[in-house]
This record gives C-alpha cells, sequence and structure tokens, in this order.
C-alpha cells in the first residue's frame, strides 16, 4: 500500500490527516478523515512534483483517468449532488488532487470545503464501513 | 470564438463575471473579471455535461491535455507560487474548470479563492494587457 516509488515519500500532513484506501498505478488514494464531507485523495507517486505540469504527459493522461475513475466511483457510492475536483496545493506543497462528494445542505455548502477548521474524526466502525464501500466500488 | 457548438450554450452566470480569451478546441477559455487573482475558466462547449466523467473518455483527455496547457502558460506568465485548478459547479453546474494564479500574500492566501464575496473588476487597461499577455503566451 505504502511502497516507496523512487523516493518518493508521503507528506506528513496528508499521512496525518487521511487513511490509506487502495493503490491506484500512478496515485494513492487516501480518505480524509474528516466525517462532513466524504472526501479523497490522490497522491502521484512521484518525487518534487508540486504542479500537475511537472508531470510527464503519460502521467498527466493517468493521473486524470485515475481521477476520474475516482469520481465517478465516489459519486455513485455517495450519491451526491456535486462531486469536486481540485488540485490547490498552497498549504501542502506535495501535488495532490481532491475528489470531495458534496451534497445540497451539507456544511457549508455551497462553498468549498477547505479552510473550514479541523476534521471531524470519523466513529472507527463508520470509517471502516466508508472504506470497504470505497475500496468495493473500485475493485475490477 | 462563442460558436454555439451543438446546443450549447454559455451559463449566463460566467458570461456575465468573465471575458473571452480564445477558443482551445474543446474548451472555451475565459478570463473571471477579478482583478485580485489571475484567474480563467476553461469550459467544454458540450451540452448538459455537469461532471467531467459526464464526457466521453476521449473529451477527458482533451480536457485534461487543454487545462494543463493554460496552467503552465499562466505559471509562466504570472510567475505565481501556486496554480489552483478546481472543478466545483456547486452554484454554477455547468461544467467549468477553474485555473487560477495564486501567489504568496495574495487576498486569502493560502486559503480559497472561491466564496470571497464579489469580484473586483480590472481596469480596462489593465484587462486589455492582461488578455493580450495570455493570449500571446497560448499561441502556437
Amino acid at each position: 500500500m505504502h511502497a516507496s516509488t523512487g523516493g518518493f515519500v508521503l507528506d506528513p500532513a496528508i499521512e496525518r490527516d487521511s487513511v490509506p484506501l487502495m493503490w491506484l498505478g500512478l496515485c494513492e488514494l487516501r480518505l480524509m478523515d474528516d466525517s462532513r464531507w466524504p472526501w479523497l485523495l490522490l497522491i502521484p507517486h512521484r518525487p518534487d512534483a508540486v504542479e500537475i505540469h511537472d508531470l510527464t504527459p503519460l502521467d498527466q493522461a493517468v493521473l486524470s483517468f485515475e481521477t476520474t475513475m475516482v469520481a465517478q466511483a465516489l459519486k455513485n457510492v455517495s450519491g451526491c449532488s456535486k462531486i469536486n475536483i481540485a488540485s490547490i496545493g498552497n498549504v501542502v506543497p506535495q501535488l495532490h488532487v481532491h475528489v470531495i462528494a458534496r451534497s445540497e445542505g451539507d456544511p457549508f455548502w455551497p462553498g468549498p470545503v477547505w479552510g473550514n477548521g479541523p476534521g471531524k474524526s470519523y466513529a472507527e466502525e463508520e470509517l471502516h464501513k466508508l472504506v470497504a464501500t470505497i475500496r468495493t466500488a473500485l475493485s475490477p
């Protein structure tokens, strides 16, 4: 799951705030431990990548494919109103893509999720259930 | 510039808040009339597309390519600290991708730009200069 790829080391803040879900090929997929919204992160295992255009064209295409696959699966399992996808990185520079299930009436809807204070951790059972659901949705 | 593609009609809020820059192939490229940040929008001319995964796989690949091309050009001309890329659409459902040049110390840095009140329009001369700079950066 956490195989280090050619010197890649996961950012400590990402590691602290999220739990591992699965390995996609280019990206590690993680779930943010914030029960306010189903919130996934894709982290390409490429050392020193900060901007998407730092990746090779092939990696960019794979990142796009993996992001869309995850977005569709998350929409299916969550039944959300809207998927939010973003690569921001103003605070944590290591390249990572957010895929978030937003629903009308959720906290801060329709505003963005970022910058809204500390996350609200999942109860352990709830976390295990969501992890299993997403893994199943993404399994071949 | 505004050729309608198979029934595509630009969302009125996007039309009101931004100015046309150029046609990319799949997407119309526009500049948000908000001088707080250099802020571009890519709008795929595909009627009824709301999520990126609503697009065909080919259109998804082209959108990824056009987004990255625009992001790299915007980083080059702006000299910004970080490019922010996002597809949100909680308010305006028509599929559109934000590409924003963020710099340390800009308004609301390092928070996101969305939901921070009405834009601050460009002075006319400043707008024309930025439009010309971005068009040149994206011309073959």
